[in-house]
């Protein structure tokens, strides 16, 4: 879809497929103004506009921007200082620290590591019988940052999270998803029902101010509603999928985009 | 030697050794005025230090300096972009791009994964038989990250490296590490002995500038002499080690490092 | 204990570190006339009896057992043919026959990868939450065998299981091991207490048939208790604990074993 | 080519997708006579043919056969007890054990882990720089049998090996797989071509035997030729591929197995 747009607009462009293509450290790749990062891998899309912004190309989104939103608890220690409400969270690196942090935040609660999209690995603790699987599992994973445990309050009240894309200082939208039957989450992937929503200025601003935290130029934001503290910043995505926001919301995300880069970087 | 120092100094400290205890997004941590960031393993002090400032709470390093100094591909874009010399390098992604990037470097050559210390699996890749066993064996690996090659300039002048501890705006000193025989690589783990050398302007210079390029506070710098282009920054260690530092130059870096705070921080 | 028993049986010996020296496919070992394998690690003990045996040394046990008894499949696969009673188990070799296994058996319910000791990962697994939560774990985990699920009944009316230890055709003696508050395994690893029972005719002739049937020389044996069905076979385990068991039974396991070697090979 | 010959000769079959379908330990799957075992994962074919022989089906092959065929070590120990010739092998498991093995073989020399098919990870290790870097590639697996080092002689004298057919008693026939340019490795995956042979006594007898002594009912044989020990047996294969082998010899493989399978079993 973001192809399209560019076509219809007229603009040059190059599909580099970094899968394929080595990308060097060295003035090949300066003759371009903007790179639009879309690997769905974390490591591609960090690595890929690392390399462009050292020949000084723009890139949307920024390294910096990647290496936090691609890490919750980078997202969340930003937010945190910011002021953005966040899910009560504790971080624990060992098995004996995530024993503590169930005990400190109380069952049933989420471990997630900090790393991974899409849900995966979040899961929902009922009991120390659970946390006691979860955490054997962990620890037999090849990636260390997947030993690490991020232990939070279990958010459920709306039995949905809502998800909006900010690109520069504006937001674009807002829309729920529905945690469907036999899942505590609502990704899309995991068979999440899109809808639409009405954005009131809590969200609005709540939104924006965590994509601003980050610098986040085009980002989305998973949002929980909480009872007590309102909204609260679930996690950010620095690659935001359409297909569920435009079902929602009847916006043309791709559209947006092309036009957001002629206005600024033309 | 931090400890002993602190001690000598008359500074309140506590130790938290976070393999044990879990670190709370809230106000528990807030007491403290600066936060000496010392795991071994990247991910817990990088976990460490975006709780601890998510409170306020200045870290050495913070967690941007160790996002950027633990991964050797974001190191090289901010140094790159910033003129300061680096290896000749390419990054590549899937197998065939390894293949591709071989070709664009030629061999002999030098492929390592972004991430990982003390010279581990920093590969010295003679011909194409040695690199298609390099890229299977990296392809069954369980962390993405370790799926990336920097491939890059085989530089091997001098059989030594040169490794710089920066510590504010100031060089602390620096000495080389020699190569053992049976290895390609300085690491003192590897078996590199450390001796004394004289520090030139340039080395100085490129030095602090590397520091300077990172925003580190308290880092250690792998340099290597290049034929033509002098001196090129390898790569940045954001947890400096002592050891070899002192026997070569006999400054006390435990010392300096508690006098740097107490200059700065209180 | 093995050794002071060899020496105060006056038996000649070598202790070979397996961790430590390489093991040749020649005419080097065969000056031995059994091997006791001791090592902790599954493929050590394999491999280790492989060399051994390929030169004609008789192990203790053999690879034929180790590879069945190391693996609960494998194990489950000849018990079942010899008619010797095991808990209810489904095979499942991804995600989607891992969920259809999960139907037919029924919660709650135990899944547990074939490899592994000490009751690592063994999952009590008692609604859809729990179970999607572990399939992510496990297809995240770099060891193949890892993403195979033995999906089965969970037995726990007893609240223990026992474990026998079978020397030759002999049934040494057997011991409760109870299952410790927050935990529905009794390994002792996680702190499940041993004690005496007495040992009736049923549970004798179980333990005796299911060493035969693996052709176990040296074996314990994990049973659980089942309502309906008596005594089922839990999990073999070729490299026998001695602590537990002679804490509960008073039997001297390693001079028993030195014993059982001079009658039957010297 | 097996569904088409089953089709041709008209004799009843399901097949199962052992990735999609559970496999119960119970008599659901008694009423088969045979099971032909193909799954592409070791794993998979052997847990597969051990739920199936658990109520008596006949599999081919058998899960004894499956588990020493598809384990280097395992085949190399019953090859060398029965004095069929395998290369100087010689069996390292840890990295300094590993050194030593090296010392011992000299090289060059090949070092492959005991799990693996289509040549991956077998290297080629020309000196100590190759072998330190591929030490610590395995170090950092995920799976423990792929952390053990089998070092052997490196055969390289015909730039080719010998792949044979065995089924029952019979030697269905063999061919070339010539070594392709830029590898070391003949396996057809890695580019190497099929090529006619003739059969001596003596390839016969070695290919024959070898089946025998893993009581391989169907089954191929990697054989290499060795200067001064002729014919020696590299590895075996428990689900052969027909490909390679019928586009040399113009046997037709799928059709001989189910005659083979006719004649013995109905």
């Amino acid at each position: 879809m973001i192809v399209k747009s560019l076509n219809d607009k007229g603009i040059q462009y190059d599909i580099i497929n970094v899968a394929q293509e080595p990308l060097p450290f060295n003035r090949a790749l300066d003759r371009y103004n903007v790179a639009i990062i879309r690997a769905i891998s974390m490591y591609r899309s960090l690595y890929s506009a690392a390399v462009f912004e050292s020949v000084g190309v723009h890139t949307i989104n920024s390294s910096e921007v990647i290496t936090v939103a691609g890490d919750k608890i980078l997202t969340y220690s930003k937010l945190f200082k910011a002021g953005v409400p966040i899910p009560d969270s504790v971080i624990a690196m060992s098995p004996d620290a995530t024993l503590k942090a169930y005990e400190q935040i109380g069952f049933p609660l989420i471990d997630k590591p900090p790393i991974g999209s899409w849900g995966r690995m979040v899961s929902l603790i009922r009991d120390i019988f659970e946390g006691k699987t979860i955490i054997e599992h962990r620890e037999m994973l090849g990636n260390s940052a997947l030993k690490v445990h991020i232990v939070q309050e279990y958010i459920k009240e709306k039995n949905r999270d809502i998800r909006c894309i900010v690109m520069g200082k504006e937001l674009l939208g807002c829309y729920a998803r529905n945690i469907p039957p036999n899942e505590w989450r609502a990704n899309v992937a995991l068979g999440g029902t899109p809808s639409p929503i009405t954005i009131d200025e809590k969200l609005r601003e709540t939104a924006l101010k965590a994509a601003s935290v980050v610098n986040g130029e085009f980002i989305s934001i998973d949002i929980l509603e909480h009872a007590s503290k309102g909204y609260v910043i679930n996690e950010l995505n620095d690659t935001p999928e359409f297909k569920g926001f435009m079902l929602a919301t009847g916006i043309n995300v791709a559209e947006k985009l092309v036009d957001y880069i002629i206005s600024n970087f033309s």
